[in-house]
């Protein structure tokens, strides 16, 4: 009899037992199943590996002897951000909330029913020395016996470290609390641990302490971990959301498959600190290593919630189960967090509850997290708290007004899942066909069957313009440029009224599959703004000049699309438009960043004997000044004869706040439009432009 | 004094306690701010709202009475799938697992440490009408005294559902389940809850039941939150993983704000259970509730884990959070479940703990599973047991070997993000653009300043070939397609040996911006495979002839690219080829879906005295059958005279099970590439092709 059968007959004799008459009524052949044999179950524990354990806790006082050596009252007064007052604010938050039970605050080994008192130690030289240097181990092991004047010298020749004659006992109980922590967990004694430790550790790399820490805690536990465990912790994961990128934590493990690095940053082109480039999203691990750091580089502060969350999700779990950790570490510092000066990002506490919470999803619960930074007293202790909380077991809490992420967040996002996407299958669907069906490199396909989207348009462009209007081709010499870059109107030397046109390629707006990166030309538009000027311009009888600046070329690596249209401008002008004998009123229409020809020229040649008008439509793209290297008076000039588009969210107008920042006059006579995107801008203010030209041609419109 | 200061004062007077010396030799105005205030934390019961309470269990024996009537002994050795032992499976496996303590199975009230008997009740009919109506609550009043043959007539007449005297009592049972285990929840009385209850409800429509449902338990339950607890629940998030579509549910809520209704269903155009359009992603709500409807519809069966969690992160989660709801409910069918033979998809039992604890993350921990379907009693026992676990508190288990989630599956998240993106600012960054900068119409642009970018790609590839290779026009005449459709190298008249290539408007890769659907034509690259035939057959003075197949005319609604292919193939020979004084050897060269048009030829008009060779690249595309008209030998010439590349992802391959399969001969000789997308199946095959058509025509390759 299959276990399947036994269970029929156990249900079948059950119903039967309770009400007999009508169970059988309803069931033809009910006499024969039914026994009278009832099922019983034995008794057991419950197989809960988890929920019966409490969260660790590491913290000692003597981590807070490690304190800035004062050389000024300025310094009592504006303390040192690294301050000592950090983990003890953490603790007391949690005793204040009753998840540990110290009512002097002095550390005591009974901390009540939720927590677990994981005493904290010294790591000894072995420990430290799986990551760091003897060099400097010996250097910081120096220290408790140096005097005043050596300790400020040193203090002084670090990278953004301090030194006291405690610095090394309070490194070594820091670094370790984190290996204590982290073995509480792997040893299962806590579901979870918390080391509410300092000085913090992921800026320092193996021979070389900074960034306000001296033993790289999180690698040494890491490191123990995998040396002490290696049955049952195989692999680790590092979740590092401190602000700052941790060099020493990447460092220690780049060349190492077993430690997967991920984290989350403020980078700005490396001008943050810890200042290098180690921290861009190409940095994703070297030889066995490769494929085994993610780099998440913001590119600006400010960020918060919608983006911490965005990466998580499309990031940080997708590739944490794919590489599926015994053990989850996080690099825990709170200086993204709200209210940290230094950070300048906004994570509130229950986005940090709700990150723990995710993570707690792995490594079936095996998560250690380890402080960092975080130099807002009350930030850190409350974002503490709520991590706490969720390692305890309760739920996060709901989040603040969700925002939407910021399009800087989603594109250095999608930036990263690119880079990944070499290396996780769980990106390939999504990403991992960019490039990957395009073998040749860019650069050497013009002539080859590949060839680039923007000659096929400009040739499309021409040949409406040819068609329909009998457009020629202006020729440039010795620019480098192609003959298609100038065409004009066949009447351009005999008419006494021009406008120039001067453009980017047209945007197109187009459909792409997520699954194999190919865009599908049939239901993708061009949408080519300058043909309403020209059109119109044309039915005026005015001649017309069309200018194409290409926005890159492919065959050059230092090619500038701004620098280009200031070059041809010139050229069109010096060798054509200054010597057309009839011209006497001529208007510019730049759109896109080529309008930065147009200012160039208006403020390198004196043209104001023809030039009536100047409009440009700039969308988002920045505004250019106009240098009056001719005279002074220029820029005024400038001024009163412009109309410069931008979009209503341009960069120039401010943040929503500061809503009445107005552009200075050298850039023109600035005008918001109520829309977005080139396409409708134009749309806008179309007539505007126009009405504007005639009015300085002193004609007027037909419709007046 | 303010709290800070406080702070500092007790921190430093601990330190001076401990090590006075040290401290003070470094702390140059340290004597100033000691003084001797310990800091006194009182002692507080911990400010934990949710880990000290158990998880609510719903279960009783009396729902178990609702089963169907045997007609014949085939309905004992095959049950309907909606068994009594469903729900005694899942109580079964919580007590073998030790969650709950019931040694004889039969529903006691004090099941153990880890779980709270929520007592089951009869749902009232006040509480029933606040979603149904009379008629439907009157009917089925009635079904405890009807005859065995009544039973079996309205079994018979209703949608999926049967019944027997006992079926209201275990519906009300059911219903009154649901009410109490989220009334539990909403008054704090226990952490989360699972109602392990049947007959489900989510099918129940309002006035009718259906698909094994007789009352709609979780909407039920839903309305009588909202009306008894006003304050504290003004908002629910329904979750349904049922693998149908919850007609029932959606139908209660769908004008109503209050309710979020989320499915995730196998949907495959309406034609899978319950078969309606209702369950389709454009189903966002009406009038009120427009926008908190979301249905994710599979195109397939055979999901998993990867393309669930791939939703849960790209649209429930986001979602949820950005709806805030003060309770979530999961209409918690296990049929995805691995093993459910109806919903033959394979979610583990390890997914649905991560769902589960993703969910749990919202409402503040307020989570009540209610069981909807899921027929396989082994599958829905395990992924029951796993839920519960996850509710009590453990961390979900590892998933099992990642996958990337299926391309449908991507692009119908994705195509649900679009249709949601006008309601939730969590997609706006990314998907709320799409079209927004973009107003006109596709298909009213043509001659406007929108110009479709096929058309440039084809003057591109014009230009080209007149440039290099002096190409010109063949015209066609009345067949409705532009004199751009069909070019010729001049000798075409005189050549004996002519290539004709038919091909789809190119690929083009592209670089397209997440955040304003706007794509850089810059970098884009546009890859013409056919420029390589042409200068191969170039090369050799071949004759060549160039058809280019738009995929789409913008202003034909029934433009089909297929029939135009073989339209124009069809005319190339009978007003052309057939003519051609000293043709005698002809190949043709299909490449994308274009190469239906030579096949077609091939089987209408009898070409064999010239054609020498059919070759193809077809990619992903689908095979095309030659339909011999002519003579029933013209499919063994086929097979014999061609060669189709398809991709190693073709679907003509079959599953990756069944490497074995064979397209059948009248598809030509059809070859697997070891690549996938055209360019890299044309670079790694175009030798052989080129070697196939030198063979044909008796010629010999250069290199042999």
């Amino acid at each position: 009899m299959t276990e399947g059968e036994a269970n029929t007959i156990g249900v079948k004799s059950e119903i039967s037992l309770k009400r007999p008459a009508e169970s059988d009524s309803n069931n033809i052949t009910s006499d024969a199943i039914i026994t009278k044999r009832p099922v019983i179950v034995p008794t057991c524990k419950a197989k809960l590996r988890y929920s019966p354990l409490k969260t660790g806790l590491c913290y000692d006082v003597r981590m807070r002897y490690h304190a800035k050596i004062f050389t000024s009252y300025f310094e009592y007064i504006d303390p040192h951000p690294e301050d000592p007052r950090r983990i003890y604010r953490i603790y007391k938050i949690l005793a204040e909330n009753g998840l540990i039970n110290d009512p002097t605050l002095s550390g005591v080994d009974e901390i009540g029913d939720w927590m677990l008192k994981i005493p904290v130690r010294e790591a000894t030289d072995l420990e430290i020395l799986e990551v760091h240097t003897k060099e400097h181990l010996e250097f910081l092991s120096r220290t408790p016996q140096m005097t005043r004047d050596q300790l400020l010298k040193e203090t002084e020749k670090g990278d953004s470290v301090y030194f006291n004659n405690d610095s090394l006992l309070s490194a070594r109980l820091s670094c370790g609390g984190a290996i204590e922590a982290c073995k509480a967990v792997v040893e299962g004694r806590v579901k979870n641990a918390l080391a509410v430790v300092r000085p913090p550790g992921h800026h320092a790399e193996p021979e070389l302490a900074g960034g306000f820490c001296l033993f790289s805690n999180v690698a040494v536990a890491a490191q123990n971990m995998l040396k002490n465990y290696p049955e049952s912790v195989r692999k680790i994961m590092i979740l590092d959301w401190d602000v700052h990128h941790g060099n020493g934590t990447q460092k220690a493990f780049y060349k190492d498959d077993r430690v997967l690095y991920i984290s989350l940053h403020r980078y700005e082109l490396g001008k943050y600190y810890p200042g290098t480039i180690h921290g861009n999203y190409d940095r994703t691990g070297e030889g066995k290593g490769e494929g085994f750091n993610c780099n998440i580089p913001w590119p600006c502060g400010g960020l918060g919630d919608a983006e911490y969350l965005w990466a998580f999700e499309q990031v940080v779990m997708p590739m944490a189960r794919e590489f599926g950790p015994d053990l989850v570490i996080i690099s825990s510092g709170f200086d993204a967090a709200d209210g940290d000066t230094i950070g300048q990002c906004h994570v509130t506490p229950s986005c940090y509850g709700h990150m723990t919470h995710m993570l707690k999803s792995l490594a079936r619960g095996n998560l250690c997290v380890i402080l960092e930074g975080g130099y807002s007293l009350d930030s850190i202790a409350k974002s503490a708290l709520v991590v706490a909380k969720v390692l305890i077991g309760e739920p996060p809490d709901e989040l603040p007004k969700v925002k939407q992420p910021k399009p800087e967040a989603v594109e250095i996002v999608d930036t990263v899942i690119k880079a990944q996407s070499k290396y996780w299958n769980c990106f390939k669907s999504t990403h991992g066909n960019d490039g990957c069906n395009f073998k040749h490199k860019v650069s050497d396909t013009i002539v080859n069957k590949n060839f680039p989207l923007q000659s096929a348009i400009r040739q499309q462009q021409i040949k409406i313009l040819a068609n329909e209007y009998r457009f020629v081709t202006l020729p440039l010499f010795n620019l480098g440029l192609k003959d298609d870059a100038v065409i004009c109107s066949p009447n351009i030397y005999e008419a006494s009224s021009i406008i120039v046109c001067v453009h980017d390629t047209p945007e197109i707006w187009a459909q792409r599959s997520r699954v194999t990166g190919m865009i599908d030309p049939s239901t993708s538009i061009i949408i080519d703004t300058t043909v309403d000027v020209i059109k119109w311009a044309s039915g005026r009888k005015y001649g017309v000049i069309d200018v194409n600046i290409p926005q890159s070329l492919h065959e050059q690596d230092n090619y500038s699309a701004v620098s280009i249209a200031q070059e041809v401008l010139v050229f069109v002008w010096d060798n054509y438009l200054k010597f057309f004998p009839l011209l006497n009123k001529l208007a510019f229409v730049g759109i896109g960043d080529a309008h930065s020809g147009v200012v160039h020229l208006l403020g390198h040649r004196d043209t104001r004997s023809v030039v009536k008008a100047a409009i440009s439509f700039i969308d988002q793209k920045p505004l250019r000044p106009l240098i009056p290297l001719v005279d002074e008076s220029l820029a005024d000039w400038y001024y009163k004869n412009s109309l410069v588009f931008a979009s209503m969210e341009n960069a120039c107008w401010g943040s929503d706040d500061n809503d009445q920042k107005k552009p200075r006059k050298k850039f023109g006579r600035v005008l918001k439009c109520d829309t977005d995107g080139l396409n409708n801008n134009f749309e806008e203010r179309f007539d505007e432009a126009t009405d504007f030209i005639l009015d300085a041609f002193e004609e007027w419109s037909d419709s007046e």
